[in-house]
């Protein structure tokens, strides 16, 4: 329900829309062509334990059982270190970051609590908070600097407010929160008793200092293997928190039987040895974001809101040219192969003014996208 | 929460427990020497077609992408023919049939409603009930003829009843309905307005009729790859329902992003070709239950409720022997490697006659089991 829905009408207008019948089914019948600029997958190579790891597994058969509750042995202890969780906190792995998600806020939200968060966000932990009764306040963040203040959530609590939903860096527009800025809202947070929901999926691009270091005992995070591990398809995250508030969330566990073992496998794989490969991915993201702007750059009234991006997409403003951004995206995919996001997919208020693009891609996927988007903005625009 | 808790004190009396904190750990640290018969997995190999598939999923880094939203091509198709569901029925694969009836629970139930179920079950489910403010109506079917019967579920109905939850083939027992059973169940529904959810986890191991053959309006459909192809760790199922009921469960999706790839592509190889491999396991199980039959039959005051079995479990009954089936689990487990799960985990009232058996092993495991069975009895009788 979150994927394409699309406006056919519009787009046969534009582009050379084939048969298929939205976007991701388009991508999806021709995935080795495409360069995949659309979801913040990674698709820069990472390293070759991962399929070792999943190769051996197969191999001994480890799918024919459910695998052990608590995980694989070791997996939940190397992602407390990675990422420098509390001692005592504890960790569930979840299919993926969003369904650490769904569960938190199934378990702890009540009907009426409100939920400070952002526009532009990722919009299906808001209908999570939704469908568990939450009323979502959703701060304006397309406007600098990019990100929320201390100063404006401190407006935005009533007292019905009761959590504070962090995505850090932040999805859509790459940017990162400072230390003295978290350090500020984990005081807020102290003050009003507000609990804050640390989502740190995007981390390890720029590692930015996470709410638990200030406010463990009112922080609930939520990490995942997706991005900087290549492995979105494998659906592996973690839910991570301190006891007392494990303890309310477990019994809204979606999966007591736990999370695919080859994922187990893979997310072991790459964390053991995460320390030897990062740099060089996060070196390329550098280079292809570089790439990136100068097109951008090059095109009149177009620019990046943030930049460089803390992590492995951003933001581009089209705002200016008075271009659709559905139709760049179908643009950019049916005639050049290039799949960005059109910015109405993550955000309800500021979605036509940006195109969302992913740039952990191959450097030539980078190249590619820098030649087709100049065209198609002299295509667009009005 | 749902795996063993255990009674360390009770144990210790009983077999040589090792220093790992339970069954489970223990039996994961030494996955090779235990026979499996604990949680209804299949360990019997079934088609080369399935690694096959994994490891070309792998070599082509599919697992890099997001799943398409809706599955691979041909996967849901392949389930809605090979269990005959109706034409208009839509299917969501979801991380283990688990995770369906944790959404529909979710969805479908108000504070309030009963739902019909059985006692023995699988108990997670009636937990996924509670916490959706359901209210369980456990019909105590340990007991000739060993299921629900029409007239029990008759005299269950109140004004509240609004579903009944039939898992058919029934874990722990064995048992399945028949045709006319089925039948009468169905029009129970209709005159009394109640929504019916099939789990139908065991169907391909005997085929019982599904309820959605003549109520599909009021059935949701649970399915899963886990028991007959051999899956369970790979965490994959379905959720099946006519358009009307679908609609009122995908907004509580626990998982927007779709189910892990390389489950989705070993799921497709072996539904391809189930029909060439089924017949091999089913008549291998029938040979594993008869061993396993005569060695019950040998030991004075056992017998098994149902036989031949119509899944690929059934329960071993040791009431008579007055033998404790948390320390007949732990002494199978410890002392001869053969792990098997006490009663207490499948019911709150009649656990502590049984074990269950699951015999979708090896027949050399089978035969470990018929070993060493009647000494475990011979020890733990009282």
């Amino acid at each position: 329900m979150f994927h394409d829905a699309g406006c056919m009408t519009q787009r046969k207008k534009a582009a050379k829309v084939p048969a298929a019948p939205n976007a991701f089914d388009y991508a999806h019948k021709h995935p080795r062509e495409i360069v995949w600029m659309s979801q913040n997958t990674n698709h820069i190579p990472v390293s070759d334990v991962i399929d070792k790891a999943i190769l051996k597994a197969v191999r001994d058969k480890e799918y024919n059982l459910y695998p052990r509750s608590g995980g694989i042995f070791g997996l939940c202890d190397v992602v407390k270190d990675h990422i420098e969780l509390p001692k005592d906190y504890r960790v569930l792995l979840t299919n993926g970051g969003i369904e650490a998600t769904y569960i938190l806020n199934r378990a702890l939200l009540k009907k009426g609590d409100e939920v400070i968060c952002t526009d532009p966000s990722f919009m299906p932990i808001h209908h999570q908070v939704s469908i568990s009764g939450g009323k979502l306040v959703e701060i304006p963040i397309y406007r600098k600097p990019w990100k929320l203040t201390p100063d404006w959530i401190r407006k935005s609590i009533t007292k019905k407010t009761t959590t504070i939903l962090l995505i850090d860096p932040i999805n859509p527009l790459g940017t990162a929160y400072t230390r003295p800025e978290i350090k500020e809202i984990c005081e807020i947070a102290e003050e009003h008793d507000l609990l804050i929901v640390d989502d740190v999926t995007y981390r390890d691009f720029s590692m930015p200092v996470p709410t638990y270091k200030y406010v463990p005992d009112r922080t609930v995070a939520v990490y995942t293997f997706s991005k900087q591990c290549g492995l979105a398809g494998m659906r592996i995250g973690a839910l991570a928190a301190p006891p007392h508030l494990m303890e309310r969330m477990m019994p809204y566990n979606t999966n007591v039987l736990s999370v695919n073992i080859l994922a187990q496998r893979a997310a072991l794989a790459a964390m053991e040895r995460i320390d030897a490969w990062l740099p060089a991915l996060r070196k390329q993201l550098l280079v292809n974001q570089r790439i990136i702007k100068d097109s951008v750059d090059s095109v009149k009234g177009c620019f990046l809101p943030v930049y460089p991006s803390r992590t492995n997409m951003f933001a581009v403003d089209i705002g200016k040219t008075g271009a659709n951004p559905d139709l760049v995206q179908d643009m950019m995919l049916y005639d050049h192969n290039v799949f960005v996001r059109s910015g109405n997919y993550v955000s309800k208020n500021f979605g036509k003014n940006f195109i969302r693009v992913s740039f952990s891609v191959t450097e030539e996927g980078a190249e590619r996208f820098a030649e087709a988007f100049p065209k198609v903005i002299a295509k667009l625009r009005k």
